[in-house]
Order: C-alpha cells, then sequence, then structure tokens
C-alpha cells in the first residue's frame, strides 16, 4: 500500500500544505493565506482531515516554517515559533497543535533546513551528506546538512545576518536590516535591490549593474559559507535567483574570492555543478516538508 | 587493566607525541621538531615504540594534523597530507605510515578539529553536541563538531579564510594573506598584527590599539560564525588569545555586532560562559589527539 505524508511550508504570507509522498507524487495541495495563527492552522488542519478522509491516513506531517523557532527536543517550546515579529505569531506551538489535531507524528524544521533535506532526497543534493540550501528573497535563509542531519545547534543558523566586506565608495547604500544595517540581508535581499535602485529587481534587465553588485555580495557570502561549512555542493534558490543573468557571475566570483586556497575538484574545476539551482524549483519548500515527514524513522 | 592510548599533534614547527588516557593521565610526551616528513615521522613512530614497550600497548593512535589533509575515508589519498606549501610534506600519508609502523587503529582529523573533540570530551564543550574551538596565533583555524561529529564536508573548513569588513580608513593595512590579502587570517592573525603595529604582540600592552582592533575583526569573525553554524559554545584559544584583555572586549564587540538578533540566552545572558577559554588551556591540541584515539569504537 502507499504511503503518505503530509507536508506544510509555513511562512510569513502563505502556508502551503500538500499530501503525497515525493515530488511526481504530490495528491493534492493547497495555498493559504498566512493571517492568525488561529485561522491559518485551523484551515491547514481542515486540508489536511479532507485529504485524509479522501486520500487515506498520512504516516506523519512534516513542517518546515519561518522562525526562530524551537528545535530542541529537551525544551519545553519545542516546535514552537519563538520571538517572531510578526503580529500574534510569537510562541505558535506548531508541533503540538497539528499533532493533537491530526493524531500524527509531526516533525518540524525551519524553512530552510527542510528544503535542503528535499533537495538532498529528492533534489540537486542526492547522494551528499554536506551540503547548503540558500534561498534569496524577501529575506535571506541558509539551511545546513551536516554527515546527514540538519544543523541546530544553539538555536538554528541565521545566515543572512553574517557582515560582509561592504565598500561604500563603490555602494553607499546603508543596507535595510533593521537589526544590523549592512548584513548580508541588509544589502542583498530582494527589498535592499529594491530600495538600492528604486525598482523592483524583476524589472531590472540581466545587463544591469545591479546584478554585478547582487554577484559579488552573495559570493563574499558564498565563500564565507564555503570557508565555514565546507559544503560537498551549494544550492541557491528564492525570488531573486530567478535571474538567469546571476548564477553564472556568482560562480566566477567564488572563484576568485576563493583564489586556489580550497584545493577541491569541485571548485577548481566544476563549479558549475557545485554552484546549482535546485533540483526541485520553486518546490523545495514543500517538498522538503515532505521529505522531513518520510525520512522520520518508523 | 588501563587502556591506553596514542596522541599525536602534527604542527608545521613541532610534533607533539603522547601515550596515555586523559587530561589527568598523560604518561609520556614528546616534542620533535617539525623537519622532513622521513625524519619526524621517524621519531614519532621510535617514541610510540618505546612507550609500548615501558607501558604496554596502545590500542589506537590520534592524529590532529596541520593541512590540508584529506579526511574523505573513500578517497585513494584518505589520511595524507595534500597540498601544504610546506616543503617535502605535500602527499605525506601521515595514517598508513604510522599504521604500518605501528600496527594500530590510526585515526587522522585537522588539528583543529581534534582540539575541538578534546575540548568536548574533557574540556569547555562537555555535555554539548554543536560547537566550535578557533585558534587565533600564526595562523587562525576552526575546527566545528555538529551533531556529536566534527565537521569534514568537501575538504574541511577553512575558517581563517572568511572575508570580513575591513574600513580601510579606520585600519589602512593590506593584510598578510598571501591568497587573498586582508581576509580574517590576512588582518588578525599574530604576524598581521605584528606587521600592521612593527612589533611583535607579546611586546603590545594590554591597553594598546593594537587590542581593541583585533578584538573587533574576531568579534566580526564570530558573529558570522555564530549566525552560520549557530554553535552552543565558542572556545577560542591559540598565542594571540593570551593577552588578557581581548577575550572582555570580544565578548562584548559580539554581543553588540549580533544586536539582539540571535535569541538566545547564552548570548544575551552569558555571553562569559558562551565565550570562552579552552578547558584544556595550551594541551587542547594534544589531548584532542588523545580524544581521537579514545573516541574510536572498538
Amino acid at each position: 500500500m502507499r504511503r503518505l505524508f503530509g507536508g506544510l511550508e509555513a511562512g510569513g504570507t502563505k502556508f502551503v500544505c500538500a499530501v503525497g509522498d515525493g515530488p511526481h507524487g504530490v495528491l493534492a495541495q493547497e495555498r493559504i493565506p498566512t493571517t492568525t495563527p488561529a485561522e491559518t492552522i485551523g484551515q491547514a488542519i481542515a486540508f489536511f482531515r479532507e485529504q485524509e478522509a479522501a486520500l487515506g491516513r498520512v504516516h506523519a506531517l512534516g513542517i518546515g516554517t519561518f522562525g526562530p523557532v524551537d528545535l530542541d527536543s529537551r525544551s519545553s517550546s519545542f516546535g514552537r515559533i519563538t520571538s517572531t515579529p510578526k503580529p500574534g505569531w510569537a510562541n505558535t506551538d506548531l508541533r503540538r497543535t497539528f499533532q493533537d489535531a491530526l493524531q500524527v507524528p509531526v516533525v518540524v524544521e525551519t524553512d530552510v533546513n527542510a528544503a535542503a533535506l528535499g533537495e538532498g532526497l529528492w533534489g540537486a543534493a542526492q547522494g551528499l551528506d554536506t551540503f547548503l540550501y540558500l534561498t534569496i528573497g524577501t529575506g535571506i535563509g541558509g539551511g545546513a546538512v551536516v554527515n546527514g542531519n540538519p544543523l541546530h545547534g544553539l538555536v538554528h543558523p541565521e545566515m543572512g545576518h553574517i557582515r560582509i566586506p561592504h565598500d561604500r565608495t563603490v555602494d553607499p547604500f546603508e543596507g535595510v536590516c533593521p537589526f544590523h544595517g549592512d548584513c548580508l540581508e541588509g544589502l542583498a535581499t530582494g527589498p535592499a535591490i529594491e530600495r538600492r535602485w528604486q525598482a523592483p529587481p524583476r524589472s531590472l534587465p540581466g545587463d544591469h549593474p545591479a546584478w554585478r553588485l547582487e554577484a559579488h555580495y552573495l559570493a563574499l557570502a558564498l565563500s564565507t559559507f564555503v570557508c565555514t561549512l565546507s559544503p560537498q555542493r551549494v544550492i541557491l534558490g528564492g525570488g531573486v535567483m530567478t535571474q538567469p543573468s546571476l548564477l553564472p557571475m556568482i560562480r566566477t566570483k567564488v572563484v576568485d574570492l576563493l583564489h586556489g586556497y580550497v584545493q577541491a575538484p569541485p571548485i577548481l574545476e566544476a563549479i558549475d555543478e557545485y554552484i546549482v539551482s535546485p533540483g526541485l524549483g520553486p518546490r523545495s519548500g514543500i517538498l522538503g516538508a515532505l521529505a522531513l515527514a518520510s525520512l522520520l524513522p518508523d
């Protein structure tokens, strides 16, 4: 009999719910706008109940959520969204709420860790044990799998907030991060591009200087992540990466920045296969949530 | 019966060899200058043979070595130092040479991963599963333990070579890294301090501006490592850290730089216990090598 799983990509603007068993086996999917926890979670629970009535029981539910989220199984707030500034959502107990309502095992991860696991199981990181998934959109987030398991540590990584060199003689823009000004997120998210150039990123042609500068900042970040995490591959997703001129420029600049120091053939000889687009395309997030559920031991 | 282990801290200037079973049980230790592989390794093998004759067999040998080193057990050069510029040492097969000579299991790690494991087993990171050991001396290196295991990935981290903000109006120094100029190593190693201030670091008093600048650079790096690896604790060792004014300044600056973004009590409320000196003092390296051997499964 076919084993079905539930997946929930819990984002700041929408919740995406799915039931299925993999990238070619999504049997039902729904988008729910993120409003209040009661309304949004209520609709998500209703979706899963309807689908279970139609398709049969799901074995587990995987949730990849916006953060910060408590991933420490020994903590009293395990599986909760914690200190988010998003109104009404602080201390929302995703894990317990869904578990109580659906009576299935629920596994909660950051959205980016879930996407990374999805890419590892079905996408661009198959067969690897240590790799990085980065999304560059309205925010910048990184999910790392190390020795086959997602990296949590103290809380979970906040890769968007690393400090990178910012030459104000070239780019006097102050940055948009409310916490750090010109950290990576401050300089290189979609909203940062829009504010700096006073135009929506989608309206800027591929040869606009905006993209060269964007590639420079992302390459600085990637060279730092390569030196820190030593990933076997780096996957770049998110809305900003839909600009096709960006990925080739990033690859070239990462090689330039590392300058032969990391003596690894994937970087020196095959950068096009080292820094790649998501194998699951824009579905890394929701399929990552399904992957979370399907990776849960019986 | 007491189980003894061998440890070898293989450094660019000296090899430290030890036999024992922990920080309070080092029964023999010797320093051998690093000259040629044949001479230095020959003397190290002689040391272990003599000690085994006197003290009994060691169960395993742990080697924490300078790099780059191949840590991939599926690779044909597994356990070798690879592309080091150190004359004569490229392609030295540490693992096999010691294994063949001593007929014991040999486990090879980077020097900093070994030190991290030693701190985890016996030092300042006991009971933690994800943490960072950083040494700041003639070079800068980082060893990370993630979910209880050392981080290798593609090669192994090269944390000294991340790029950090460098304001040339404050510090016009170009940096000393032959690969990257003003990467972290370029700006913040002992030799960088010496070149910038034209004086040996040890001669600079604790209130010299050199130390405030050094704390600034190290805090930039630490804030990046915290955002990327989310360690439960950060341990700072190495010769540069022997300047007592440095650690308190680094702690203050890391909290300032993170600016409340990482909502974790260890950072917000207990930074003195979050960024710490090695529990094993200057012996993290050699005891880390012993730890490597003692952690090997039977």
